[in-house]
């Protein structure tokens, strides 16, 4: 659901380049003449860069607070404990042939500066030059921000001997063990960079991703990307929990940004990890989980309540209370069967049977339209994860994966993992405790 | 843009079934007499069926106004003339081998049923039955119906002989030519039936077309579909007009639906009509419209302008004014040239050059991801528009894939054309007209 009333304009410098009485002309004004002071006559407002510009004005919309921007700068990266935005575009890249360390780390630079400016409503670049391409592609201008962040991560395979990274690779980033359940697409799979951008505007984070990876051309080249189009997990107490495609509520035991205890316990990354530059990171996991979904949706209710181990509706768990009752893995009923059957989904998911081991959960439903085989709903769970170390999600998954009464209905068909880098202050960026 | 305050939650009845004290059983129930009376105790508030359910209650947000409903009942469908809502799905389907004519007029009842109480925030169905699939798939329990509109279209190929529709068919209702630039998927071409479900929440569109589709099994099979992500055109002279992925507004000389005389002699199906059953209709055009990103993106700013005919930000035509203002076509600079380029797409596409010719244009920004081969971002316009005879489209598309400037960045490459029926009062169906 959208968070009524806040709503700020991504937009530039108070007049957009073709707007001014231009200094510079425009390749026809050179070669025939015209100019193009006239188009923007109308546009008289002027703002500073912190208000609301004039493209808002123009859509005539109410002021929006600025508390809907979310910083940028920080101990951690934003878009991990930010409570989830509705919609997510994540994308993985790699970086080509022939660029270097050096290119490397300029384009971390540039991306941390990029991202800086867009989380709050800027664009990336602006410019009154009309014989160059624009640097901002513009799309996003007068849309909202939406609580925009940006989020990038690094692949195993970034600590390879292309960078000279190898002595800083994390021993706890090691590359996903094959996994029970999953039939992986290599077009869906690892990546030298991720960047997960959210926003309660879809446009507003596919022109995040657009533009940092046209920052990067030369550099880095597309590898995958996945548009999330739907919220599954709340990461806060302050929100509703949302209904994954299985038609149930997720995340109802997910860690919330609020249990500082347990974010450090489980999510961020502390003075135990063997690489320095890693401490208040995280390790994100992803994975294209695909639902059989006319599969599920044949089947009975008390069977998909006795799958997940919740009513499908109240997502009270099958042992009574409200939703936030602990569900009681022990209990039975009079003939001393479990009534949290041995292979329901929050079972087998919980921290009661995985040794304590929580994750930050931060998934999106997602489709890519129908099979075109066999006529059936291409869709399912992009899910998404935080934690100090992957071998959280190993070990619940190798569980999971093998057990869980739910395999009958999902595959996992896409996955990778990265280091998140910690936040950084404002005049830092990315790069800079990767490569000190 | 979301519409702060307008949302009212998608819900079923006061008490959903497996919070009642049941009276019937789950299976695992008869198999190991465990009841699951205990669930939902917690959920006690009671709503008639036109107000907010418990399922809002639950998560807080303030009573929603009722308007935020578009009514499914009247003379023209909902979804044409509807202020365009944020996000789309896009469906089209196939009568499946076997299915008659009854079948056929059935679904087509029952898909108007659903859509009635799915439109104001119904389940498809209720039911307490845990013996049984759920009635409704349930993923937007909770969610606000967020303007959600329901409209369906039949495909040239629904009038063969499988039906003893032919005599029915509208003589306007061709298969639409071969069109220059065009490169069509037949992964993403034609369908018998066409349902297009608009919400400001892509998670209830989805939910509507999964639950129509599910009612259709044995009768209808999915052919493609399609999820817009952001709106980019206006039909309402209340909203700012937003932008497509080439940066540049869109929409800005739309049919806007205030203008009832453009929309009778541009939309809607009349008394000119050989089958008397499509009057009050219209045609739905359906275009996938691959924009290539990236060569866009490297385009001077002089230059995209001179391609689109307008300046990028403020949407002002190269001759002048603001984004309003009429462009003049005609106008030269002093050496004599055209200002508004020859080519320029605005010129070509401008009912002052197609002997008045208009469209109501309702389309969306869409992303597959990405080319696997090339690297390059999969995406562009879902074009969408609604005409009273599909010619109007024809003629305008030769015009325009032979000599729009535009050409050389993008490319259609799935094409639907659909006969979109008229509303229907409450009691009628969709079929009613087309059977009758």
């Amino acid at each position: 659901m959208g968070r009524p009333g806040k709503e700020r304009p991504l937009t530039g410098s108070p007049h957009p380049p073709e707007d001014r009485a231009s200094p510079s002309m425009s390749r026809r004004a050179l070669l025939g003449g015209i100019g193009l002071a006239g188009a923007g006559a109308a546009i008289g407002s002027v703002t500073g860069g912190g208000g609301p510009g004039p493209f808002m004005a123009s859509a005539g919309a109410a002021t929006p607070p600025d508390q809907f921007i979310v910083p940028f700068y920080g101990t951690h990266q934003a878009g991990i404990a930010t409570p989830a935005q509705d919609r997510l575009v994540f994308a993985t890249l790699n970086v080509v042939d022939g660029a270097d360390r050096t290119a490397l780390r300029d384009l971390l630079s540039d991306w941390s500066d990029a991202a800086a400016k867009m989380t709050k409503g800027q664009l990336v670049g602006e410019d009154s030059d009309l014989d160059a391409p624009p640097l901002d592609t513009g799309e996003a201008v007068g849309s909202p921000v939406s609580g925009l962040t940006v989020t990038v991560g690094y692949g195993p395979s970034l600590f390879d001997e292309r960078f000279g990274l190898a002595p800083k690779k994390p021993a706890r980033l090691v590359d996903l063990p094959a996994l029970p359940n999953e039939d992986l697409d290599p077009d869906y799979t690892g990546g030298d960079l991720c960047i997960q951008a959210c926003s309660d505007d879809p446009l507003v984070a596919f022109h995040a991703v657009r533009n940092l990876a046209r920052l990067g051309m030369g550099v880095v080249e597309h590898n995958w990307m996945e548009l999330g189009f739907g919220r599954t997990s709340t990461t806060s107490t302050a929100e509703a929990t949302p209904r994954n495609l299985l038609g149930f509520k997720d995340g109802t035991r997910n860690i919330k940004a609020q249990q500082t205890d347990l974010m450090a316990d489980y999510v961020w990354v502390g003075k135990e990890s063997d690489q320095p530059w890693m401490r208040n990171g995280s390790y994100l996991v992803a994975r294209r989980i695909r639902m059989f979904i006319e599969n599920w949706d044949r089947d009975y209710l008390g069977d998909q309540q006795n799958v997940i181990g919740r009513a499908k509706t109240s997502g009270a768990p099958l042992t009574g209370g409200t939703e936030f009752t602990n569900p009681k893995f022990t209990a039975k009923d009079d003939q001393g069967h479990l009534i949290i059957p041995a292979d329901a989904h929050i079972r087998l998911a919980s921290h009661e049977e995985n040794g304590g081991t929580r994750l930050l959960r931060r998934g999106y439903s997602y489709t890519d339209g129908i099979d075109p085989v066999r006529g059936t709903l291409l869709g399912g769970l992009f899910f998404i994860a935080f934690m100090k170390d992957p071998s959280q999600f190993i070990t619940l998954q190798q569980k999971l994966g093998t057990s869980d009464a739910l395999n009958e209905y999902i595959q996992h068909t896409g996955s990778a993992l990265f280091a998140v880098p910690p936040g950084v202050t404002r005049g830092r960026h990315w790069g800079d405790a990767l490569f000190s």
